[in-house]
């Protein structure tokens, strides 16, 4: 088959890109680097059935063009995915970043008759939940953040576009995404904690009272749930939680960051509110017993896919080591 | 209190002004008579605490503008109001006209520190449900319509921003809104039947299998319904249906209003299809329960606001006499 891929150099579309590749599609892939990463694909555009288009999916006409190379599927990831909203910051990022550039994929999609689309939102659609784990149908979402806000816009439009023009859609909302691809700088809590102990490795100050308490799922993983659940749900629109069924606090990354660069006795400087941002939900945990009944669960828990993507970006002690010293 | 209303000039935006200036309030009204009308506000604007703009929200600085005037609460009515899209047509209308003029109005209120919001939702931001009377909390709401899909986007910003820039909202999701001032020209049923009756008095197209119900609500009870909706909600986030509590059927429609044009013998000629057009969703009826027990109920049954909008557009049978020989 042949799929495009927007976002093809971040972090979950280059993953995605192999994995497609590897099963012997072919696949066009787009980004316009603004987070994505020349590096993350190389090693796809090694393989004569990648085509990478460098561009911006907003400016007009580029994904219509895309599809035009005999499109069948689409998987829609480029985003800005930096949750974060900072006083003094524009209020309208997600908004076109997010809302609009989905729409000209829907739009481009009708017009060039592509019908099968792949949607990377977010468990943050969910906002403030009255009760954990948040399953999929939970009444009544309410974003607290511009780009929770954004992912549940594009929902709606994707479900109505379905509905409307004949497609079949599959909408994931991602618990948070770790691995060796994502951004050290800025936007994840270990790229974040690595920095700051770089700096000064006698303490750490935490965002938040670090009771946060959240979902994480290796990239790889989600990757692999996409294309199970793209494989295995069968409706005309299809939403999936995908993250790994427990969650991890930010007090407890702290402790495992610090084990894994080897430094003892870090004063752990708390704040006092319970979101560590301005729009953050402070707990979340996904129900992902929707796709656990498909036949596919994240193979590692919370806590091990920190581990791991800890021990991918900085290699220095082994996984097993990280999770025991942490918990001692 | 200094209000603004967008939409001023719209059948609820004009009826919410008299009602606001009857209370002793001031009103600023910004229309752009797209589908408003110049003689909704005639009465309006002869009260001088009435000012009113013509302006397209969506103007660069409009909106801001606007609420420099001390405005203390916004009441954002104004939207492309046409649920129904027909192939051909562009796609972006409602995501220009609601999305993003509502962006505007939400980022026009946090820059100008305005903190009252009280917003003209849908119900077909519901899509098609799975069981009827619909909560407002009912789960996973997927819209059919561009519609309702730009409506549920709105919602979601109206979430976020209330969040993160401490503002209170109240979200109103209405039932079909009918009354005299609702255009005549498509869009209501009422009047498309007219029309076509009066084109030709022995038959009557109906779109749809006619078994369609839906849930309506007088143009002035829906505006006496935000109002004790705004004074009696507290929470930061108000989420309310507002209809009458039961639905009635197209075909029932179509009865009411021969009879009330003096025809006898009209052919209705039904179409095959569960829903009238692409987008339609054709079973509603909203559950109000959470408006019944703030204190408030619409005084009219759908079938009675039904019967008082046929009456106010033709008035040449009385309303008793619709229903009664309707019933026959």
């Amino acid at each position: 088959m042949n799929f495009l891929i927007t976002g093809a150099a971040g972090c979950i579309g280059s993953e995605l890109a192999m994995s497609l590749l590897a099963q012997g599609h072919t696949v066009v892939g787009i980004d316009n680097f603004s987070s994505g990463k020349p590096e993350h694909i190389e090693a796809a555009s090694r393989c004569k059935e990648f085509h990478f288009i460098e561009a911006d999916i907003l400016s007009p006409g580029t994904v219509e063009s895309a599809l035009g190379n005999k499109v069948e599927m689409v998987y829609h990831l480029a985003a800005n995915a930096d949750i974060k909203y900072q006083e003094g910051e524009s209020t309208n990022r997600d908004l076109e970043q997010n809302v609009l550039a989905t729409y000209r994929v829907l739009e481009a999609m009708r017009v060039r008759r592509v019908n099968k689309l792949a949607f990377a939102s977010t468990s943050a659609v969910y906002g403030i939940a009255k009760r954990l784990p948040i399953p999929e149908d939970y009444p009544s979402p309410k974003p607290i953040s511009l780009y929770g806000a954004s992912k549940l816009a594009c929902e709606a439009y994707i479900s109505a576009f379905t509905h409307l023009f004949g497609m079949q859609s599959w909408i994931f909302r991602f618990a948070n995404i770790v691995g060796p691809k994502v951004r050290a700088k800025g936007g994840t809590v270990i790229g974040d904690f690595v920095q700051r102990l770089k700096a000064d490795p006698t303490r750490l100050k935490i965002l938040g009272n670090g009771k946060q308490a959240k979902s994480y799922l290796l990239c790889e993983e989600c990757v692999e749930g996409m294309l199970f659940g793209v494989d295995h749900a069968t409706e005309e629109l299809n939403i999936l939680n995908l993250g790994a069924s427990d969650s991890i606090t930010v007090a407890r990354i702290a402790q495992m960051v610090s084990v894994a660069m080897g430094l003892e006795g870090v004063r752990f400087e708390f704040g006092v509110t319970a979101g560590g941002w301005l729009g953050d939900v402070p707990q979340f945990m996904l129900d992902v017993s929707r796709i656990n009944q498909l036949g596919w669960r994240a193979r590692h828990s919370s806590e091990e896919a920190i581990a791991q993507a800890i021990n991918a970006m900085l290699g220095r002690i082994e996984i097993g080591q990280i999770l025991r010293v942490a918990n001692a």
